[in-house]
């Protein structure tokens, strides 16, 4: 009996037969551990034809296997497994400051059209599936291992409703079962032997293999309007009649202005608007308080929101955002969780007749840190603080992103925190925190980091923004992550600077001090299109591939999608970050550190320096300098200040510089006169230079 | 049972099961017949991915057998099915005159990498063949019936020597089984249900069903150093030492200039040479005649040129060319026949040794039409007379091109030309000469028309050399064929003016008066690597294609190759020529007779203009002006002169006309005042204009 699902995986895939005449190529950034398979054709567009049972079994087994130490169980979070607990000082899970976090949607990162027939099949000409899998996200880990990735975040992986669904597939963040993993996920390679279960599993234990923590993304707030709650809890959701439903909108408010702030004086205004009480009159009571007795008919129903409208008239009220006055229309397709059983406490006074008004969606009950009502939903909170857990016992997950966190009691996210806690004592939690200024509430919350707002900054190299965040991060109280885009923005790539300026950022992102570098999935290879249109975005960033690519106008978040891993620098990234990673593992200390770190300025807003010193007694390879020109049209010429390297150093003639990577050249050692204690360095376009004293 | 064996591959291939999960694309310009297969995906890059039986058995069900006649057989050639005879005052197959002919290479024209590996395989992943078949290369007939093509001319289709074979595959000019077909045509889809022979005859039965004659190329002076006529005829041979084969060389006469004429002054100073006594002492008897004991067990050898070189130290002599002083070294993978039995009159009294001289190359011996001995080889002429009559048994082909017959002696021109018209008076056979001088001798002896020097002058478009051509074509005493490449020259589409010249004079070509059009392969999807560097060309030929293409440096004469069908503007020549196939119809009458023409002449040496009159009493719709701007870069105006136009129409004012075709603008109607009986008309860069008054 193999002990690790990764062996029973590996033990299936063997046992297969008849693949080897199956036309089947992956993109060659698959195989980062030199496959060498008995069909195995490099093909022109840099792919390569393989025996798929083969060539997954072969990374198995030159991969992950050869790491197992039985010691060591990978099917526990990596803390639990080594033992580890929060150093003095530190919080539970504070790890994820010094990792590097690879973001990813398993159902697009491992897609490929493996029959090359231009369409993302579910089940191809052979019949298997080209939409992602966990069995086939292992090919993409030898890759991530290169760039120096230690964490993967993963976008919803839940069983999500396809009730009015968004795009070709839908959205996984509309859950409709928080246990449940997303059936499309499985792979239909494995067929009946292996569970979907197990195939994450195998997963997580390759992950851990290599060293390599796993998060993932969960959502407390809001669940799909069709989901398996319904059935057992209708009173944990707001309903309207289904006769209505056309005419539910975002309540209009004259009297504030557009996105105004949800605060006590604004919803007074609110609550006295015409249409708000228009809005409140269609809300209804829950199906099973209104007929008991139907209810237990309507709720064995298979279709239980359709049987809902038959016989109750009605449906669940989509949600819409917090903001009074959002242009948004209502999202349809999601719902909001009653976290209270009760009206608000501050504003229900504002209500005409409080005791006979149902549930409500309103700016103020759908933000509940800021209006509690008095009558908690218990149940539901152990519910939700009890979706962590689950994947914790059942997977060994290592941490989590709780989205929307802010917008929940404070005390449910505390629940959620000591619950996940108490089963492993460094498990780390991202806070969906945008804003700068929140970052220490975040972290006095229990978040070990914040999102913060890099990917908003950084692309915004010629406004002068990205020199304000890579200079100003470390005086934020809470770590965030360094990055130029995210699943819900545009990319790097598809903006001015394009790829030169987002090698540059990417490498720049791995030494911002206080920053947790974050690759967006795809990010190395220079993928144009976004993955949603949420953040930062336009319509024109729909199109952002040549409107003859298969792909052309397609989300990931939402359609059939495939990462343009060919692309022919796609090994530009995977290079660069490889050959810098034993120089952020030599300087991690002072890079989490910042009393050791001193910033080089410069008048060039598109020069950015930062300058790392070691507290050692040698003399030189102690200063670690940083230099990134982020103009990617025209180079530039820098005069760092490095007078504490010339004392060090004992010199005052000259200074002895390592050039230990570049962008542009290959390394070597320099000498240099000193003139008023600067250095003179050359950075062409877009160039960053690690320099070393 | 069927009757064709057309019908018999239909069969076959209906037959086959379990091809419908095969990975298997062809280009999409190989559907012109708007196939509806079960399986039937567009590729993003303009292929279609189709289960093989099926494509090719629909294509023969819904193209080929629609059109059989059952009083009409098309395994005969077109003109014995359809009882056709020359008309009086025209010679046996001069139907080829009003031809569009187009060359092919059916090992390269039908390839494919159908399984997209990268690799133009034998045996592919599913076992099946991506070089060209017969069968494959039907699905290109369609295509060509669109452009108006009605002459298939194949290259060598024959077995072929694979020792010292050039390139990946061998040349099929080095022809060692005049009478096999080479069996790599065959296709593996068919298996062993049909022979090759038959998989040509269906082929043949396509092409008459479409009314399209197919000529084959035959090459009765050389043969492969290996062939299959050795074993019984080893005295047809020159002979030499296999221990000094590597000192054959091409002898060097210093009193002679480089590729001096063979004259007979010239042949007195080419004996007299040291280097020629050396070359000539290098020649031995044949093995038979050296010891005809052994040559009885020597010629029973599978291997027989190893068995010839280790029993008697001999092998074949290596042909070179028949100029003095080539520079070009000896073409080690074919040899010359000895077309006399005896060394030439003319010039055996320069041997000091004539009686004990063994036959020998030399630029006398080697250019029989010029230095006849006097006993012919009669039965080599036989053998070399009876090529095509076993191909019009067996296949019913239509034609014939005799490579390199101007350097046969007249007497077995005239044996091939007799015994293949006395079995179809009406078959046509083209004279590979490309001296325009000698069109009126090549008509005297019996070809039907001259290759001509189209391919040289046509690309010389700045030189004013295409102007020449266009110009005096109708002057020669035999028709030409009017084409910018052949498979032996550079493409036109990768010399100055690129495709948009190559688009210009395609069209152009189409309507020259003696000439006939002839459509190189591919030549339609605007290829730019040659096919061979043979004529007019330079090293750098060779590199015609990006370096990252899989057939960069590849020549389809030599390697595997595929022509690259899926290049963006594929349709526009094919579009092109179907738009312009009634109008040369309509004027075939006029575009033979050349007193029905009437060039229009202009300063601009870029500029070609052609008219053509119909004698019809109409007013209108008489005479057809082809117009041609063959600058690429420039636009022009022209001021063709059209008093006959203005006369015939009675009126002096204005004149109406037709603009039927431009590559540049749609058709329309205009009408023009007339200024000292000229026109004036706007010609784009590169643009060709067909205008009907």
């Amino acid at each position: 009996m193999p002990s690790l699902k990764l062996e029973k995986l590996r033990d299936t895939l063997r046992a297969l037969k008849g693949l080897d005449r199956v036309n089947y190529t992956i993109p060659d950034v698959w195989n980062c551990f030199d496959y060498e398979g008995p069909l195995n054709i490099n093909t022109p567009d840099h792919q390569i034809m393989v025996n798929p049972a083969d060539f997954y079994a072969s990374l198995i087994e030159t991969v992950f296997l050869p790491r197992k130490n039985n010691a060591v169980d990978p099917g526990l979070s990596l803390s639990k497994a080594r033992g580890e607990t929060p150093k003095k000082g530190t919080l539970a899970g504070d790890w994820v400051k010094a990792s590097v976090v690879y973001s990813t949607m398993i159902r697009a990162s491992a897609a490929w059209d493996h029959d090359r027939s231009g369409i993302l099949e579910d089940t191809n000409l052979n019949g298997l599936k080209e939409t992602g899998t966990f069995v086939k996200m292992l090919a993409m880990l030898p890759l991530l291992e290169k760039m120096g990735v230690n964490t993967v975040y993963m976008l919803p992986i839940s069983k999500f409703s396809l009730k009015d669904k968004k795009g070709d597939l839908g959205s996984p963040y509309g859950v409709s079962n928080f246990e449940e993993l997303d059936p499309n996920l499985k792979d239909p390679l494995t067929g009946d032997a292996m569970t979907l279960d197990e195939e994450f599993q195998a997963f997580i234990e390759a992950c851990h293999l290599l060293d390599m923590r796993v998060m993932i993304d969960i959502i407390p707030r809001t669940n799909a309007v069709e989901n398996d709650l319904i059935k057992d809890h209708p009173d944990w959701f707001y309903w309207i009649k289904a006769s209505e439903a056309d005419q539910y909108a975002v309540p209009r408010v004259e009297t504030v202005g557009t996105l105004g702030d949800p605060t006590l004086e604004n919803m007074k205004k609110v609550y006295a608007a015409a249409d708000v009480k228009r809005h409140l009159a269609m809300f209804q009571v829950d199906p099973r308080t209104q007929n008991p007795v139907l209810w237990q008919k309507v709720k064995r129903h298979k279709r239980i929101a359709e049987a809902i409208e038959t016989h109750y008239d009605l449906r669940i009220a989509p949600a819409f955002s917090d903001y009074i006055n959002d242009p948004q229309p209502p999202w349809t397709d999601i719902t909001f969780f009653r976290m209270y059983l009760d009206h608000p406490q501050a504003t229900r006074s504002f209500l005409e007749d409080p005791d006979n008004t149902p549930p409500y969606i309103l700016n103020d009950t759908i933000k509940s840190n800021l209006y509690p009502g008095e009558k908690p939903n218990r149940a539901l909170w152990e519910t939700l603080a009890d979706i962590v857990p689950s994947y914790q016992k059942r997977f060994g997950i290592d941490g989590a992103r709780i989205d929307m966190g802010h917008a929940l009691p404070p005390e449910l996210i505390q629940m959620i925190f000591n619950k996940a806690r108490a089963i492993d004592p460094d498990f780390a939690f991202i806070a969906e925190e945008l804003q700068p200024q929140n970052a220490a509430s975040a972290r006095k919350t229990g978040y070990n980091m914040i999102i913060g707002n890099g990917f908003i900054l950084i692309p915004r190299v010629f406004e002068g923004k990205a020199h304000e965040f890579y200079y100003e991060a470390r005086h934020l109280d809470a770590s965030v992550f360094t990055c130029g885009e995210t699943h819900d923005t545009p990319r790097m790539a598809a903006r001015e600077g394009g790829e030169t300026l987002s090698r540059t950022t990417t490498l720049l992102n791995m030494f911002v001090p206080n920053g947790v570098p974050f690759i967006n999935s795809a990010q190395e290879v220079f993928e144009k299109q976004p993955m949603n249109l949420g953040l930062d975005s336009s319509e024109a960033d729909l199109h952002r591939l040549d409107n003859d690519d298969p792909y052309y106008g397609k989300l990931a978040l939402f359609d059939r999608y495939q990462f343009h891993y060919t692309h022919p620098r796609r090994w530009d990234i995977p290079h660069m970050l490889e050959a810098i990673k034993p120089i952020r593992k030599r300087y991690m200390k002072e890079l989490l550190n910042s009393e050791r770190f001193v910033p080089i300025y410069d008048d060039n807003r598109l020069f950015v320096g930062f300058a790392f010193y070691k507290k050692t007694k040698q003399t030189t390879g102690n200063v670690l300098m940083i230099l990134a020109n982020l103009n990617p049209y025209h180079e530039c010429r820098m005069h760092p200040w490095i007078r504490p390297v010339r004392e060090a150093s004992k010199n005052t003639e000259t200074v002895e510089g390592r050039l230990l990577y570049s962008t542009h050249e290959p390394p070597r050692v320099f000498t240099q006169f000193l003139g008023a204690d600067r250095i003179d360095l050359h950075l062409g376009a877009g160039e960053v230079k690690i320099v070393e004293f």
